[in-house]
């Protein structure tokens, strides 16, 4: 029996880019079974109230850097595309039209490499329809389809189904209900898969059930210390 | 020569305890000199305009089973504090202290694994002064020096210096300028320490300086597709 795994993306981020350069050996790997799941990040940050890496200038920054470090180590080319943000509803609806084909998941890969490893841009027609004929899809009135109310709706459908699932970032993976966020933490997947690691749920709702000792507003710089007891 | 490394970390981050169980064979292995900065996490968010991993519920819930994964694969305990969020500012003043001493990092890590990995309240004066006897340290009039504006001022300087050099969350780590966030990114600094992977400056500022191709605003799942050549 192989796992069944969920995978929410977008493909304006790098992280998903990292993420899809490898799911297809670490699939095989595992003996995964893929379900491909492309989302709006915006529509997720909007939703959870949370700025992206790209959206405050100094993590932008640092981001662009960390993803250079994290494509070295993967091996994997990084050239980014022509501009970011930039509209990534055209590509995610592209995917949606083909998301139960078994070649779904690779014309994500495809997509993502075309964009973040060679610098196309999928704002282009072009590059969508070349990536999706590269994948033996039919790639026929892809324009309309992409138009189309039921693939708009499609697109919506995955991004509220992400956010029931608890997601609130970009690349998530989910097994069982349980969310592995980030290329990073794909060994963490491999752990849960291949049994090496027990449920965190238990000892992370205990964890998270804790009282909470302070708000924000009282922690400042100019706060007393206030140890609770007499040295 | 040593490679000189600047740690900047809050008690408050359970990615900082993680860090801090490794820190002390990671410099081994690397012949690292550290310079041990406490600041508060909750000043560099202010700053940045950022919220934090426990600030948004879905996140906080994720967080807290992520972190028990991340110290299942280290190895290392995780059982928490008693109360988080928690003001962490006696246990990073009682670290200002002793800033400049060499035992200061084991002063850090031992803080924090009182903490994160024996469940002990750092809002305890007991438990400061226990640590600093542990470490060989003087803890007498321990109180009075967390409280006097010198110590104050440090913890303040620290955060100052760790917002000019970029930093916006914790724990990070700075070698020559260049900045690595979380403990899983101390791989990524080992390899740059040791000269397996060049540096990402340049390929990350040609990235981070490509236009931007929309705003957020208009990015929602209500937008047109727009792919920009006709098929």
């Amino acid at each position: 029996m192989k796992h069944s795994v969920r995978l929410y993306f977008d493909f304006i981020s790098p992280y998903s880019y990292l993420a899809l350069t490898q799911v297809e050996a670490f699939g095989e790997e595992h003996g995964i079974a893929w379900t491909v799941r492309p989302i709006l990040y915006a529509a997720v940050l909007e939703r959870r109230g949370l700025i992206g890496p790209a959206e405050e200038p100094v993590k932008r920054e640092y981001t662009t850097r960390d993803i250079v470090r994290a494509a070295d180590r993967l091996g994997v080319p990084l050239v980014g595309p022509p501009e970011h943000p930039f509209n990534s509803l055209a590509a995610l609806r592209t995917v949606c039209v083909f998301q139960e084909d078994p070649q779904a998941l690779h014309l994500a890969v495809r997509l993502s490499s075309l964009c973040w490893g060679e610098g196309q841009p999928l704002t282009h027609l072009e590059t969508l329809i070349a990536a999706v004929n590269e994948c033996g899809l039919p790639a026929a009135g892809l324009a309309e389809r992409i138009a189309s109310p039921d693939i708009k709706e499609r697109l919506r459908a995955n991004t509220d189904e992400a956010l029931k699932a608890g997601v609130f970032g970009v690349p998530t993976f989910v097994w069982e209900g349980e969310l592995f966020w980030g290329h990073d933490r794909m060994p963490h997947l491999a752990d849960r898969l291949e049994g090496r690691m027990g449920s965190p749920e238990e000892r992370g709702k205990a964890i998270a059930g804790r009282p909470r000792g302070l708000e924000r507003k009282s922690a400042s710089l100019r706060s007393e210390s206030k140890p609770s007891a007499s040295g």
